[in-house]
């Protein structure tokens, strides 16, 4: 059970095992610790560790997600899980993900030390792969769990060094093959709760310790390859130009003024990524490839922003003499959570008296898969300025013992204390 | 004096030889052939054995320069001198540069076949690392020739894979200390001509076979650091965004605007190089680098375009929250070059009956540096639809042998056949 200084200050063990856990992936700018690679194997195996410790039975599904369980009394299946992911963007912070599986061998240890049994199991489950970072593809590892996986699409990818998704899994003993054995039945789960930070300002703001999440945006991307027309920067006239740059400054613009002006539905609108080819100072660019994304609660809204989108866009190539050719990257729909679970984490911060939001996730999450194999809810805690996916992500530590709190008394209630 | 085909079909030489020099580089995407390259290398031994089987001779100076000299009649010093360069940018055509190098050995053909001798010397000069592509300076042989190199700069110079300037030169056999011997005194030419594509579409659009250049427009280089706060795009409200990118993409439009706005001294604007930081799909940009440049033939002009565009940029900054910091690369003043030349190289038109336009160099070229050392002319020949470095570059025969034809005439009046 560890030492006894961990138990008797609440709260203490998982701030030192977020420290513990950034080291892995650690570097100069941050951390980075992306999916299967050796960091990531190494905080799983430390992960694995920690919940043997606890008593738990760990195993690692054959997509690489980590499931670990305490057993239940009498009750072999409907575990009640909770969960988050260990990997990481390139020069991440420390909380996102991390904690949300953290926070669930938290809750374990805190129900060891008070010697509490449950009816149901209670599993803590690390996710693999949620970070689009590496492949270009986020939640593989949940998708998996929810046979949502498209085979075909995972086969294709690779990372930015030519390594092949089955190649990198295949290097950290996993066969792609099995993925789809990954799969669990519904009947396996009674209820999945994710506690994650909130990656947005608005808990901050509102001044509020806990978001209780209704729903998840998705995002609708677009590729936009806009090709004009190279030539030298000194020789061609103003006129006779067919600058791709300029143009996708207009797009870039337009995406901002759309998602700007539709205030509904968490409705937001970004040019994240954007290459220019060739590049040079003295070479009018000739093609600028960007994605775009539009983020909403409101399916409708969203694919009305795009459509405005994309009627500006031909404006703007028939104007400047652009050709423009568009690839729909992913058109996920927004995701209801579970109000019953949403009602047991409101009801659980009123006992408290821990102040709470209800509010929509503008992120993706492993919670968004779950939710079509079982019940789920999501608990966010406050990100100091909004900051994430940087080393500058900071959620307070007393932020972080509150979500510790609701997310035990929610899995207690569910998983029924005997 | 090789085959007779060669010189009974006027002009076909130099066609042939375009094609043999676009083989040294030659891959699937066009000619790369950096300077300091082993094909760069081979380039210019081609071009030394193909001078000295003219009976020239061929020295290579301590910047790497290749100067081949036809002897005049009693007189050592005065070369009357023409040339360009052989290395190109990444993924060229087969004109730029080489054809003034070429066109100057095929004069010394004619003038060997017609068996014609002249008072001064006849020099066909081949500079070295004209394109700022591997180093970011561009031009680096003329200058050396001319004292113009600034060796602190030189010194501290890497190309993308992180190869020094000067480890550069050292694996093709040259010492960087010594490139300041290169430096000739304004005694040894008696005038440089350069013959080069006009890289623009002007001479085609007004359906001249030769421009007559009368002046170098400049390029002044900033680059822009435009900061505000990297985000998850899903989570950060559009009114709470410090979004670097659409920061960005309004100074793009401005660069435009102010440029467009001012028709007068062949002023252009362009930013032709952007990175976005960290550029990920679903991460707001924190960070945008990007460089601009104005050209201008009239120094007020091109100095008030940047003080439009630099006030315009602190409006941006002050009402998006950003940062921008703003970096000195270049600021050249436009060069003008002889007109006693110019004259004469009309007077040849005019005599052959070929169609001319006087015009300005938006590009820099080496005839920019050579105007401070002797009187210096440049002859332009049209480039289709105006493309450059690229591999559709092209110049139609006809014009490149009235090009070589008007340089001929311009060479033999100023070198005075005897």
């Amino acid at each position: 059970m560890g030492k006894p200084s961990y138990h008797e200050e609440r709260g203490l063990a998982i701030h030192f095992l977020l420290d513990v856990f950034s080291r892995f992936g650690y570097g100069a700018n941050g951390i980075t610790r992306l999916a299967y690679s050796e960091s990531d194997k190494l905080a799983k195996r430390q992960f694995i560790q920690l919940c043997e410790n606890e008593g738990m039975n760990v195993r690692v599904d054959d997509a690489g997600n980590v499931i670990a369980r305490r057993a239940g009394v009498g009750i072999e299946k409907c575990a009640v899980a909770c969960g988050s992911h260990l990997d990481s963007v390139i020069n991440a912070g420390s909380y996102d993900g991390v904690l949300g599986v953290l926070a669930g061998l938290e809750v374990v240890r805190m129900l060891n030390r008070k010697n509490i049994k449950t009816k149901y199991p209670i599993e803590v489950i690390a996710f693999t792969c949620e970070e689009s970072t590496r492949f270009g593809v986020s939640t593989i590892g949940s998708k998996a769990m929810v046979g949502l996986l498209d085979m075909n699409i995972i086969t294709g990818l690779t990372d930015k060094t030519g390594i092949s998704f089955e190649e990198a899994v295949r290097l950290q003993a996993f066969d792609l093959a099995r993925f789809p054995q990954a799969h669990r039945s519904s009947d396996d789960l009674k209820a999945f709760i994710e506690l994650h930070i909130e990656q947005g300002p608005v808990l901050e703001q509102k001044k509020k310790q806990i978001g209780v999440v209704g729903s998840i945006a998705a995002p609708t991307r677009y590729r936009l390859i806009i090709s004009g027309e190279a030539g030298h920067s000194g020789t061609t006239t103003m006129q006779l130009r067919k600058d791709a740059l300029v143009g996708a400054a207009e797009v870039i613009l337009a995406v901002e003024k759309i998602a700007t002006l539709e205030q509904h539905f968490y409705s937001v609108g970004t040019v994240g990524s954007l290459h220019v080819y060739p590049n040079s100072v003295n070479t009018i660019p000739g093609k600028v490839e960007l994605i775009y994304e539009f983020r909403s609660n409101d399916c409708a809204t969203k694919h009305q922003l795009n459509l405005n989108l994309l009627s500006i866009v031909n404006d703007i190539a028939d104007r400047r003499k652009l050709t423009v050719e568009s690839q729909l990257l992913s058109d996920e729909s927004p995701i209801e959570l579970n109000s019953f679970i949403g009602n047991i984490i409101k009801e659980s911060c009123e006992k408290r008296d821990i102040s709470f939001l209800e509010m929509a996730s503008g992120a993706g999450h492993d919670a968004m898969n779950m939710a079509k194999l079982c019940p789920t809810g999501m608990i966010f805690v406050p990100s100091v300025r909004g900051i994430s996916h940087q080393p500058g992500e900071f959620t307070e530590p007393f932020d972080i013992e509150a979500g510790v709190d609701i997310l035990y008394d929610t899995m207690l209630r569910l998983a029924e204390p005997i």
